[in-house]
C-alpha cells in the first residue's frame, strides 16, 4: 500500500458525511464511559463478545433483504460474496447464538460495546457510525431475567454518574392482549409503529393514523386512552391495573410486571421507573416489557437506552427456542446530551496528572527516571520531549488540562532533587526529593 | 428492519472468510489486554483518539488507487462515493492529523486500539479482520521521543504479562546512507523489500534478488554482509559501529542510535533490545528507527508489534511537516502466539467471583439483596436465573469458571445468613453472615 500513500498533489482531508473523528477532549471520556461499563457488566456476571463488523447480508437482512434496504452499507467483496456493515449488535448477537449455542452455558449474559453502521440522514446526536451498548440475558424467560436488566441499567447510570433518568417501561403482551380484546390484532404491526410516534408527531396525528389503520375513530379513541395516562403522578401499580382491566383482565403479563415491580422495590430503586403504556418500540420482535429511558433535563432528546424482552429472535438461524431481554445504550447521542446538558463527565480531558518540562536537553535522562519513579505510584506522568521555550511548554500543558509541572536545574539533577508546580494555583515547591513530591501530589 | 428479520426458513448461521467470532474464552483476555494497555498508554500521557472505519477510498489510498488494490475491502454507498475500510490506523491517523492541526498541541502522543480490514489470504494468527493498538509520537524528531516509544513497547510487555520477548532494531537512515555509498540508493524501495522477506525466503533466495535488482552480485553480497550479524552475541553499539563504518562514517543517524541506547540503558532496559540490520520494514515511509519484536518460544511466528520513524507521513494531506515515530501491536498474533504457548494470560475466562445459586425462586428478593451487598466490595456477582436442579447449575458454575457459589436455605434467609461453597477445594461454610461471608472471599 505504501506508494500509494505518496504524495503527488495534496489530498483534502475529511471525512464521510454522517461519520466523525473523535478528538482527545470527547474520546477520553467516551472511553471512561465505556469502560466505567464494562466494569459494571462485569460486576453482574455478564462476559464481553465480539462479532465481526461485515457479515453476509442475507445473514443480518434474511434472504431477499439486501437490494432493498437504504439504511444498510452493503456491497459485492472481492470474491463476489453479497456483504453488509453490521446495522445493530442484535441481530449478529442472534447469529452468533444460533451458530455457537453448544458452547455456551444458558443462561447466557452478555454485553458487547461497540460501533454500527446505518445510512440514514445525519441530525443532532445521530450519526451514520455510532456506538450502542448492548447487554443481553439469554435463556430464561421470568421476572427474575426481566428485573435484572432493569436493574443494570439503573446502576449504568449511576455508575456514569448521571443522575436525572427515568426509565418507561409498558408491556408488548399486554398491549396485544388489549389489542386481540379491541378485535385489532392482526393489525398490531402498524399500530404499534404509530404510537411509537407518539412523541414526535403529537397526539392528533396519532389518532387520525389510528382511525385510518383500524377503520374505527371509537377504536382510535380507545387506543388512544390506553396508551394516555390522565394522571402524571398516578402510581406504576395503579396504571398496571387499570391497563390490566381494560386488556380484559390479562393475569399472566400483569403478574408478571407486578413480581417485576416487587423486586425494583425490593432493590430501593423503584422510583426510577414509571409504567408508561405509550412505549411500544417499533422492532416487532419484542414480546414483553418493553422501555425507553429519558433524561429529566432534557425530555425530547429521545431514549438514551432502550430494549425489551423478545422471544424468537435467533429463530431466523435456529429452531432452538432462545427466549431473552435486553437494553442497548445509545452511546454517541448519550454524549450528545451530556455536551448539550454541560455536564462535568465530558469535560475531564486531562491528558497527564504531571508533565515534566525540558528546560535542558542534557537532563532528559533524570526527566525519564523521574517519570518512571512517579509512573510505579499509579500517576500519569508526561515528558515534554521538544526542545522549545518554557512558555510554550507551559501553555502545551494547559492546552491538555495538565495540573503539576516539574521542573529539574542542574543543580537539583546533581541532588536528586526537583522542583514541583501547581499550575492551577501557581504554587511552587523547589528542591524536593521525590517522596517529598508524591507525598504532595498524592494528597491532591 | 425488523420485517426482514422474520425467519420464512433458516439461514445458516455463519461468518465470511477471514473473520471470527470471540466468544468470551477469548473475548475476556483479549478485553483485559486491551484495558491494561490503554491504562499503561494513558501513564504516559498518551491520548486517545478515534476515526471512522470508513474512509474516502482516495482519501486511504491516494488519488487512482481505488481501483486496483485487491487487499482493500472497497465499494460505492448509497450517495455514490468511493469508500474503503481502512487497511491500518497509520493512514487514517495522518488524515487526523492534517485535518486536525490547529485543534491539537504538539508534540502529540496518540494511541488508537481498533480494528482493520484487509482482503488477503487468512493463515495462522492472520485474519481479514485484526486489531492493532497504535501509539505514536507526532510533532518532534529526536532521540527522546524515539526512545519514549521504544521504553513504552517494552514496560507494553512486561505490563501484558509477557517475559521472552526481544526487540529487532535497525535504523532507515543509515542503511540508505550506507546504499547511498554503494550508489544503489535509487533502489532503495526494491531492495528494502527484498531484505524484508529474508526471513520467509532464505539468504540464498534474498541474494540473486539483490544480484537481480542491482545488476551486481558483489553488490548484493555486501548488501548481505550488511545485513547479518556473523555473531549472535555481538553488542548493540559493536554492531552500530561497525554498519556505521559500512555507511561510510555516517554520523547523525550514529549519534542518534548512540543516544537512544544511553537512554535504554539509563533505564535499565537495553538487554531487551539487540540491533539486527535485518530489520527494514516493507513500507517506505519510515526514514529513521524502525523494529520489530519477537517472542523468544515463537521465533518463527513473526513479528507481534512494528513500527518506526516517518517524517512526513502527512504529507499526503498537508504541507506542514509532521515528523512522527510510532509502533503497533498486533493484537490478533499475539493472541494466537499466547495460545500456542497455552499462557495463563489467555486462561483467566471466569465470568464472576461469586454464583448465587436458586434453590427456591421465591427467595430471589433475597439472592438480589445478597448480589447487591457483596458488588458493592468489588466482586462480581452472578445470579443463576433459571429454574434448573442443582446439578444443572453447578455444571453451569463449573463452565463459567466460578471458584464460589452461595445458596441459602429458608432458614439461612430468616437470619439473613448464606451457605457459601468452594467449588474448588468443596469446603462448606453454611450459615454466614455477609461479614462472614466477605472475609472468607476476600482472603482468596
Amino acid at each position: 500500500m505504501s506508494d500509494k500513500t505518496k504524495a503527488r498533489s495534496i489530498i483534502e482531508p475529511r471525512v464521510l458525511k454522517g461519520f466523525r473523528d473523535f478528538l482527545p477532549a470527547m474520546e477520553i471520556p467516551k472511553k471512561a464511559i465505556i469502560s466505567k461499563l464494562e466494569t459494571h457488566f462485569s460486576s453482574y456476571g455478564f462476559v464481553p463478545i465480539d462479532t465481526p463488523v461485515l457479515e453476509y447480508t442475507e445473514v443480518l437482512l434474511g434472504k431477499g433483504g439486501g437490494e432493498t434496504d437504504k439504511q444498510i452499507f452493503h456491497f459485492k467483496d472481492n470474491g463476489e460474496r453479497e456483504v453488509a456493515l453490521r446495522f445493530d449488535l442484535t441481530v449478529p448477537f442472534a447469529r452468533f447464538l444460533a451458530q455457537h449455542q453448544s458452547e455456551l452455558a444458558l443462561p447466557f449474559k452478555r454485553f458487547h460495546i461497540d460501533k454500527v453502521w446505518r445510512g440514514e440522514n445525519p441530525q443532532k446526536g445521530r450519526f451514520r457510525e455510532f456506538t450502542q451498548c448492548d447487554f443481553d440475558i439469554v435463556g430464561v424467560d421470568n421476572a427474575e431475567a426481566d428485573f435484572e436488566i432493569l436493574s443494570m441499567m439503573n446502576s449504568s447510570f449511576s455508575v456514569i454518574g448521571i443522575e436525572d433518568y427515568q426509565f418507561c417501561i409498558a408491556h408488548r403482551g399486554l398491549f396485544n392482549a388489549f389489542l386481540s380484546h379491541l378485535g385489532v390484532l392482526d393489525k398490531s404491526t402498524e399500530i404499534l409503529r404509530t404510537v411509537d410516534k407518539l412523541r414526535k408527531i403529537g397526539k392528533q396525528e396519532v389518532a387520525s393514523q389510528l382511525a385510518e389503520i383500524t377503520t374505527s375513530s371509537e377504536k382510535a379513541e380507545q387506543i388512544l386512552s390506553y396508551i394516555h395516562k390522565e394522571d402524571e403522578n398516578e402510581s406504576f401499580l395503579t396504571t398496571l391495573n387499570r391497563l390490566s382491566v381494560l386488556a380484559g383482565n390479562e393475569e399472566v403479563h400483569t403478574k408478571r410486571m407486578q413480581t417485576i415491580y416487587y423486586y425494583l422495590k425490593n432493590a430501593g430503586i423503584e422510583s426510577h421507573f414509571v409504567f408508561d403504556p405509550s412505549i411500544t418500540r417499533g422492532l416487532d420482535y419484542y414480546t414483553g416489557i418493553v422501555y425507553e429511558t429519558f433524561l429529566t433535563d432534557l425530555p425530547n432528546f429521545g431514549s438514551v437506552c432502550s430494549g425489551g424482552r423478545y422471544n424468537d429472535l435467533a429463530s431466523l438461524y435456529t429452531k432452538e427456542n432462545l427466549p431473552g431481554v435486553g437494553s442497548s445504550i445509545g452511546l454517541d447521542r448519550l454524549l450528545a446530551a451530556l455536551e448539550e446538558l454541560k455536564s462535568p463527565i465530558v469535560a475531564s480531558t486531562s491528558s497527564a496528572d504531571v508533565a515534566i518540562l525540558n528546560t535542558d536537553m542534557t537532563s532528559f535522562a533524570y526527566y525519564d527516571t523521574i517519570a518512571r519513579a512517579l509512573r510505579k505510584t499509579g500517576l500519569r506522568v508526561c515528558v515534554y520531549l521538544a526542545d522549545k521555550k518554557l512558555a510554550a511548554q507551559y501553555k502545551w500543558a494547559e492546552n491538555n488540562a495538565i495540573t503539576y509541572a516539574i521542573l529539574a536545574s542542574k543543580e537539583e539533577e546533581e541532588e536528586n532533587r526537583f522542583t514541583l508546580k501547581n499550575l492551577g494555583s501557581r504554587e511552587n515547591y523547589p528542591s524536593l526529593t521525590l517522596e517529598e513530591a508524591l507525598s504532595i501530589l498524592q494528597r491532591n
